[in-house]
């Protein structure tokens, strides 16, 4: 990847190295491909439907999301299977995803029974049947029942008989570990999460009950959980882009994703100034290092301003060049764009929309 | 303002209390009707048209925006006079800045003498006159000339004569001193500041220039500079709106957006799971406090989820109701959002585009 200053490309705009992208992609396809489990990649990491249908075609079964507004937007992209990995509990959304269930496969995670019949009796009225598994908190503390094998029995069997749904399975993220640095301890936790969920599943087929799909697992545990045995599928997502975190975690990744931004003062000799700022890049897991031009530090952001220390002194940098930042987390910095720019061998081929941010709350 | 549960928001939401809004509103447009100071409020906040033109019906002389795609959604919506607060060096937006200057009175903040003559350039093949104001860096170290009276005029004089600029004055933004909470602190700050960037255009004055337009000021110092007599007009944003941090420092403001969110989970008996997370409420501020129900501690946030932890023991809420939380940083929030609904007397009255958001970079 060359990071030469592209013109065309209006800063501070979010870059995929398409060649790194395609790469990550048909990795972690092969990966899958090579074992009894497959991959539902979340899309929250990309919110764009054009890498989803490009995941599909390289053999993903489906998709994952966050929201029935991600939903919806895959749905519409395309897309005919999709999990909402999370509970859905507001009256309006749950009218949406009963409407929804009508374009696609439609499946979403539950860990209360009134919410349940909540939702069968919405989709029953909409003359839909949406898919439900239940939800076991393996560690993340979040939402989910908690990993008792007899209250995930009772729970589906409280499910089962309700009109306008379907038990498809169990669901379990592991997100407590999926950034622990340390390989063997990410292994631990993970596998230890993967038990806790394994062992809901048994009991729940031990009771008669057909449990089609166990689904979990992260980018930083995908080749843990996938190799466990537990997980029918995997939701691994950023993947696709990967970032200065995750990059650390799983090497073999590469970082397709850049920040480009552009100079905008060098009135102050110690420094450069950016116009990439926190509306534009985040910071939650650390500031964003610089990866061209060489000499720069990682990047301090205000609103629309990002500041670099200028190391070694001297800087060739003209006010109107352009600074490649590696985001710190891919995921929340592609929520604050409403496009992809795509760069091949250091030329601008296009751009995607980031077609599931925002108008979809 | 009550905080019951309104159905028809679909959460996560940014809600406008209109009355609290339009309170904050008239007293600061009283506070600059009564003194020789005007006010040019910057979007940033808001991003907006509606807003906007509803500050300029109140007396704002224009707007201040941080970005050239601000300024064009400003433009869009009907505002006549804008500055850009910022300086613009990438050569596209340079020629949308000369384009833009054809349909508004349009200004931008410089601190390069090669850059002044590029804009003047595109501006003259426009056929545009671009206003300019001299930033000066104050104290917020980001961008703008040294306080030095001596550079601030060598750079005046070399600008004057750059066909397609015409030279209005200085701009200084107190932007380290405004969130100082100690009032002495903050206002012995902002008044070196203020005095600084008065001495610079002091010196400009003596050297025969007309200084119509010294710029500067934020919702922390509006009521400092305003008042200092260095500043002709002030570029307070947040007041519209207030939140968590600014409310401490100007509590005759009122806090005047909230974010509403659903209630998704209670699977774990200790605290309360909602929908909003890191893409919908940020928190490089602190954690966003709960102002109804009672009983619940701050969020703490991951990407679309939040966990309030539940104080003494007990919760009234059930799945499905809305809880109102107080953002801590209203700009980057308003920043993730393409609408406010906006609300009076408890009930939902309409809603309001964020259309300077998003797709101008």
């Amino acid at each position: 990847m060359e990071f030469a200053s592209i013109p065309e490309i209006d800063t501070p705009a979010l870059v995929i190295d398409l060649d790194a992208h395609e790469r990550n992609l048909r990795r972690v396809a092969d990966y899958f491909a090579a074992r009894p489990c497959d991959l539902r990649p979340h899309v929250k990491t990309h919110k764009c439907s054009t890498i989803a249908r490009r995941q599909v075609e390289m053999g993903a079964i489906g998709v994952t999301c966050a929201k029935v507004g991600e939903a919806e937007a895959m749905a519409d992209g395309g897309i005919t299977s999709i999990l909402i990995a999370n509970q859905v509990t507001a009256a309006s959304k749950i009218q949406r995803l009963a409407a929804l269930a009508g374009r696609c496969e439609l499946m979403v995670a539950l860990d209360d029974v009134n919410n349940a019949r909540a939702i069968g009796q919405a989709a029953t009225q909409a003359g839909t049947t949406v898919g439900v598994l239940v939800e076991i908190d393996t560690g993340m503390r979040r939402c989910g029942l908690a990993p008792d094998p007899a209250q995930a029995v009772a729970f589906a069997k409280a499910v089962l008989p309700v009109d306008g749904l379907r038990f498809r399975g169990l669901m379990g993220y592991e997100g407590h570990t999926v950034m622990i640095e340390d390989d063997a301890e990410r292994r631990a936790k993970a596998s230890e999460a993967g038990r806790q969920l394994g062992a809901c599943a048994q009991a729940v087929r031990d009771a008669g009950i057909d449990v089609q799909i166990v689904s979990g697992g992260g980018t930083g545990t995908y080749d843990i959980s996938g190799d466990s045995g537990v997980f029918t599928e995997i939701q691994a997502g950023s993947y696709v882009f990967m970032d200065a975190r995750y990059h650390g975690i799983q090497p073999e990744l590469e970082t397709a994703l850049f920040m480009v931004s552009t100079v905008v003062s060098l009135a102050r000799g110690d420094l450069v100034t950016l116009d990439c700022g926190m509306k534009s890049l985040t910071h939650e897991f650390g500031q964003p290092p610089v990866v061209s031009p060489s000499g720069l530090g990682p990047v301090g952001l205000s609103e629309e301003h990002g500041r670099c220390a200028i190391e070694g002194g001297t800087c060739d940098l003209k006010l109107g060049d352009q600074v490649w930042l590696l985001p710190t987390h891919c995921c929340t910095t592609a929520n604050l764009h409403d496009r992809y720019w795509c760069v091949r061998d250091g030329r601008l081929v296009g751009t995607w929309a980031i077609d599931a941010r925002g108008r979809f709350d």
